[in-house]
């Protein structure tokens, strides 16, 4: 053991499975606000690969400042046509100068971008339907000092702190999986499927009501008739889907704004086209929810640096601890995990882990306690892995 | 008693007071991501009025989605200069044509931008030091159709949640009340203090550690003596006002970060004059608070719309609820509640108002119960004094 | 003959190729100032035809607003790097309503922006190193109702003038050949030439200098001695060129402010990449030269709507004129046209035309007067085939 | 005499004043184009003085491509709105760090802008009715090396050249004056004289014909009979004021695009507000006029560095030049000054200065030739003084 500072608790609480009102959401892949988040991740990946491409390390940047401000578009049966394009600004700070190295941070930025919405939104043409505009600072200069050399540990850049729980109650695993689910199968057999898809759950009791909303892409659709077909598609495969997860009652409903004569229809299958803004940091959390009956983080994962910012790299690192926690950890019901870091102290010491442990009836606190200490104990020690895993995109920051 | 869908239930859990380790966290005022709040607050409340003024009702809008991007600054002991403005980019919806009538949305938000930024920080010369972008769009035509009609209760515009708790716990207390009190108070006395102010606190058990970030402003600083006289100060301001909360040990630490060669020194008081962006809706929740102990709602309230966007009202509702709850209601350690709205239905009548109590030891349930469900019944019921009470400018949404 | 304001004036002055001193200008299809001017025109035939396609008829636009702010860049022989993007600000006016159809005017600007650049610049990677805005406003209603119908005439939308000479003079021809001949023969078997190329010839009496910048493309250029092979390769061409069209004597200077240290290189062949702004209408006039010896119409032509905007039109028609003229007509030296128009009269109607004559030394002006009247005459009679040939992208605006 | 290259000539031509056919015009300085041509040159004058107080010289810097892209209003007669602000662009280079000091580059721009509007538009809010953008770069480097040594003689930055003629015809004097006697005088009675205000002079043989538009602020008219009365009132002015200088017959026609139904009112005095885009550089030339029976620069004068660049300096001094010579030297009609730089030679060594004069009928040419010769090479010795009227404001560059 060492003598960083964790401590483990036991929590006496109803678990969220148990409570009478459980509220989950999730903000699918073409959201606007996941956009964002999507966005921000994808340009920090790509810089920090051109850092370590032409300097051997990453330097310092956050990007997770993207906005999307929507467009107008006029979508109908079989066509339809974007007006006015979507705006995308990119903020944020990355070093631009380095040792007499130049970083083309903005040109990097802009390709990442662009990439990354051509491929999350099929049916946008992100040459015409929206505008990009880069505005990338410098950044302080004492947080430019703080990135990394090559094998030493870094230091926190900021006092923030990352949250997670775990396992997923049945009604966030509905939720987390309809949104997949549909974006993996449905998508590939039905065209009409916009990627601006966000489920809404709501259990009371025994009773789990999903409200989805979903963009449906206009030239895919014949007339209002084909429309309800489709509907009533998505309807019954996110009922199948949600029925892997629960022996409880769900309902399910799709496009509840709809009548027949207006749809939610959209020509590019986000509705960032037609009015809905976005803010990066802004939707889903770390684990791909929105969790309300849960203790969560504010900070934004998405486009923080991934070597010495600890509002990113705690919540990821919590989420994993606490999978692996209730994976090999037997007697927990739920498991609760707060990290905070201390500005400029080492991020494989953060001023405190906390475990709050909701034991099963049976289970030995004790023998708990040593097993979870040593799993966080242990994956602060290798907390540069994580590091490793967002450069190479295995990790989802939402 | 109405057929509103109340549910009003017992948990048993350990109160976060009695938790081992706590976190709380607060923003304050001239943090960029709370200038971005305060800004998007700021424009709904003069939209709002200006529709009222214009056409009698409170006409769509949202403007929930402001961006700081940060300029760049050289201050120094007794100067100093902003080089590069602050860029703010106003982003979201509002109505610009009714009933023949034209509005000038642009113009208000401009207005209601620079004037808000002027009185929050003293030291920023709004004129040279920022630049204030506006792309408020049009709004899709839908949700144009959904605003307030004179005398009827709206329709929620959306599916979304409130959340709040109460009472607030000795850090919550200590962590609002401390930068509250050093603006109202100290600032006054201390010209140096910067509008910028962080604080970061942490329970671990009886001993309550608070870290301070304050970004002092650098013409009211003769030296580094100077300095480190004001940051005694504030250390010692901070200090007796947690006292007042507490009986436990309280440490503060103020700019940890700094070194004799470089200090927290800003020309203009916050740190968005030299690399920190912000955005609304990623800081303090409606009761002033990051509080990752407690179930939170990601909503932003500020800027959206005090008519029917429901993932404002009823997170102003949630707190409204929860303090009358443990203010007229004996016997109640804790109180969470959630609110869920349905997209096109009364907004009095939600999907689900969920009352979550936590009993002292010798409480009454039953007895509990029904007083909570008949104050969030009255509160539904008058749910429009939220409104009214936002567009006076009487609620903080963060 | 009709009653149109037609005014021929004999004109006794020594003609430009006899004065001792003349000066004469080109900026190339890659100089900033041009780039726009060829954005500023491509959007407006794009949004012609767009009109056509949609409702039969052009609506009102201008689009002569386009600036270019200048990127960053770090070229080196045989490679280098777009630090900073050039961005494009593309502004103006454009009917986005009409009889119940919408235009995306927006989308389709983006789009012809876009598509200029990458067929006019081929090292420029339009997706990285460019940022493209759209301010593309709706004009004020009154221009509106002045678009075109049918089959009538349209009526002028400004009192604005056209003003052209011809013939071209020795050096005028030389200046506008040598660049031409460089993009289309030179360029094809020289990778390294940038097209942004300007021309600047100055005539001192028998003596003709050329001063060449060209924006050589670094990535194919592999050391300082093979800059220098391709800038001998470039002087003589256009000294071959040059020689073609006089018997004077030539000099040609490229890139003169070289030194071994520092070339005149960029990654992408306009010197828009790093520090070059530009703007639409600042630079060549309708016959692709700036001549500071002959009178010239400060009207932008590009960008402008073909159908009613005589800023633009009568420049055209003006060149067409006086060409068509020294063509048919014998015994003039010089011709210099200028056409005026009245703000909402009928654009073949002018307010005056005016043909000043130098005539050769034995020529009869009353014949002469004659027959340029009756060109005049009948190029207002048949004035739609210019706006039909803008569209048709038969006419060059710069 | 030095070795200068000065070129005097005989030129047997008609003058303009003689000519059959002359056409002159003014945008005054409300006017869109003018408006970026003020901010160009506030901008260029603020900075020059901000360089020259933090370290004694000019540094390099051009800021001559600033864009309005217009707003939207609505006016009415004793009101009006604007709906959407003006936006203006500032774009160009300025050097940001020297020598270890930072400058405050896009700070000190936009107080400059903002300025320039206040004092010039007086019925504009610039806090609501405009936003700022500012997009100074830094400069190629190799400009940035060529800034000004103290005691030496800069270096041409550019191979770019100088026109002007004098004296100014009656026509010429009439459009000039007519605008600035309006806006000193007229102004001063009546307020709703708008300081857009365009003036196109048309003399044909012996008559002088005015067609003016001013941009009447709607705030001060009561209504359609106050508007044609005010109309009768500038109408009568401008026809005094021209009467001044000619006694040739002159109609004046003001806002001649008039309907009952719609006039030409502003809320601002500005077109920008509604409509009307500008550029810097695209309107009057130095000596505040557009004159196309004139040769003419096409370079912007307003915004370039008032140290070395020649677009800007030589059209100055080749007005200062010809205006010396009629008023010093007998016998001349008019003289037409041509001044052109080499770039990377000392500024008072252009390539060439010529003059081409048109002498009266008895004059004696030799002594013209001298005289001339004499006044343009005093000049070209005393070039700074240039530079010193342009930072001290002294001179107008539109």
């Amino acid at each position: 053991m060492t003598t960083r500072n964790i401590r483990v608790e036991m929590l006496r609480t109803t678990p969220v499975e148990k409570q009478r009102i459980e509220i989950v959401e999730r903000k699918g892949l073409g959201h606007p606000d996941s956009l964002c988040d999507g966005i921000a991740e994808a340009i920090s990946v790509a810089l920090s690969r051109e850092y370590k491409k032409k300097c051997g390390i990453v330097l310092h940047h956050n990007t997770d400042k993207t906005l999307i401000v929507a467009g107008s578009s006029a979508p109908k049966f079989g066509g339809g046509e974007v007006i006015s394009p979507i705006h995308v600004v990119v903020a944020g700070r990355a070093i631009k100068e380095y040792e007499g190295m130049d970083f083309a941070t903005d040109t990097v930025a802009l390709r990442a971008t662009k990439d990354y919405l051509r491929r999350t939104v099929r049916n946008l043409d992100v040459e015409s339907h929206v505008v990009v505009d880069c505005k990338l600072g410098k950044g302080s200069a004492d947080l430019i000092e703080v990135c990394r050399l090559k094998d030493e540990m870094p230091y926190a850049n900021d006092t923030s702190f990352g949250v997670a729980h775990a396992p997923l109650s049945e009604t966030e695993k509905i939720v987390l999986n309809a949104e997949r689910r549909v974006m993996q199968e449905l998508r590939e057999k039905e065209k009409a499927i916009g990627e601006d898809m966000k489920v809404m759950g709501v259990r009371d009791g025994d009773k789990i009501c999903l409200t989805v909303a979903d963009a449906i892409v206009s030239r895919y659709v014949d007339d209002y008739d084909h429309y309800m077909e489709i509907k009533s598609l998505l309807t019954e495969f996110v009922k199948d889907v949600a029925q892997e997860f629960t022996e409880k009652e769900v309902n399910v409903a799709v496009n509840t704004g709809d009548t027949p004569q207006a749809v939610y229809i959209t020509v590019t299958g986000t509705s960032a086209e037609m009015g809905d803004d976005g803010c990066a940091g802004r939707g889903n959390r770390c684990n791909g929810l929105i969790t309300p009956n849960r203790p969560i983080s504010m900070e934004a994962a998405s486009g923080k640096n991934p070597i010495n910012h600890t509002g990113k790299i705690y919540n990821l690192l919590a989420n994993k601890i606490a999978n692996e926690i209730v994976e090999r950890v037997a007697g927990i019901e739920e498991v609760y995990i707060k990290i905070l870091s201390q500005i400029g102290h080492r991020i494989d010491e953060p001023q405190v882990a906390s475990a709050q442990i909701v034991p099963s009836s049976d289970s030995n606190f004790n023998a708990i306690e040593n097993a979870v200490r040593k799993i966080i104990d242990e994956n602060l020690a290798e907390i540069g892995k994580i590091s490793e895993m967002i450069i190479e995109g295995k990790l989802s920051t939402f």
